[in-house]
């Protein structure tokens, strides 16, 4: 047996989410699908390092699985690349010890999200980008992202609806934004991230972006410890999974 | 009865093409359909400067049809923009003359097409540029894109599936590449453009990029007057009509 670990990629916008549910296509039945047709229709169960919502994509999903099938790497790669459909790609395939855990031996993650700040949409990026048309104030976002980096307990930044039942304490490292013409890239990375809780920080920050808030006020926001004290949740379609570290 | 003139814009991926067919999903239907519903059910035909192709997109498609509704511009805009699916947009709404005429009175129409020249395929891209893994010459392209200005008999640069018939003489007045990293942007500006001139243009310009051909050639494919002279078509969804001219 060998335990193999998979840097994944996949276009969000036509699945329901990352994780196998009873309605809807998912990533990871469309991969298990794939895995069970290469070893003769037997179960392969993948884990992945965490779960991504519907529309929302990754450029380094990391995966693992076990397998007693006798293939070098690059012929991994290619199998599942042609088994796969093209809306998920397998970027690297590497061996792993035994022991190695997808979800739990993540150290940190990297989280992207694309804002596309002119007047007009872009039809060509409408799944791939949030389209805001009205002017945002960067400088004032950027501020709000000095305040985010650290310690900070998230309650505030985390949907009602997670199942999570340890405590909302989490450290982002760094929380950035790069400008490039009219796409902005929010650029957050941490040692975990709750429910929800980057789509929560870049809602929060557009309306620091376009004046509805002082950027100061993010750290009232995180002391609130109240869902309700920050804001809205951006949509999904412009946040990108981008690097899972270990 | 007021003509209108508008500038449309589509992603081509989930359409069999533009003009309006029995089987699969067209973009002048989908026009026609919000305009009959504008026009409480009464026909309105659309006439665009020409048709493309099933996966081909447009940036700057141009349209008319006459109406006798009272609606100020940015109200056409504003309706039709909500009214349309999320993959056609209206880009510009004017008033046009009563004898304008969409596909008569073009003097000529930029297409670009894109090629994304690395090793690893973009799964974000993959709708809207044509993935080629090998390098290519760059300057070799250019000077066979110089051959191509002017006034040709493009009969080998034509699909045989053509409808034309009268000669196949066009003048290119400017073709191009420009680079940005690893994507190529083609573009061909003209009087006018054969079935399938601009994709067989790329695929026989992608021969001589990876060493087939001397840029010479070009000419020769050009003076042969045969299709099987040219090079292979290349695939629809890296090729974008740009812009139309009056």
């Amino acid at each position: 047996m060998q335990k193999l670990k998979c840097i994944i990629q996949y276009d969000g916008t036509a699945f329901s989410g990352y994780q196998v549910q009873p309605n809807g296509r998912t990533i990871q039945a469309e991969i298990e699908a794939v895995l069970s047709k290469m070893h003769k229709g037997e179960v392969v169960k993948i884990i992945a390092s965490g779960r991504t919502d519907a529309g929302v994509h990754a450029v380094g999903q990391v995966i693992h699985f076990t397998s007693d099938l006798n293939i070098p790497l690059d012929g991994w790669k290619r199998a599942l690349t042609a088994m796969l459909p093209a809306d998920i790609r397998v970027a690297d395939v590497h061996y792993a010890n035994a022991d190695f855990h997808a979800r739990y031996d993540t150290t940190g993650k990297e989280y992207r999200y694309k804002v596309l700040n002119q007047t007009e949409a872009d039809l060509f990026r409408r799944h791939y980008s949030y389209h805001v048309p009205q002017p945002l104030n960067i400088e004032a976002m950027r501020k709000a992202c000095d305040y985010l980096e650290g310690e900070h307990d998230f309650t505030s930044f985390c949907s009602a609806r997670t199942t999570v039942k340890g405590d909302k304490i989490r450290t982002i490292t760094k929380a950035g934004i790069v400008v490039e013409g009219n796409e902005l890239t929010f650029i957050f990375r941490g040692t975990g991230f709750l429910y929800n809780m980057v789509r929560i920080l870049v809602g929060t920050l557009l309306e620091i972006g376009n004046g509805e808030h002082e950027p100061e006020k993010i750290m009232e926001m995180i002391r609130a410890r109240d869902r309700s004290a920050a804001g809205k949740t951006a949509p999904p379609h412009g946040l990108f999974l981008w690097q899972v570290f270990y």
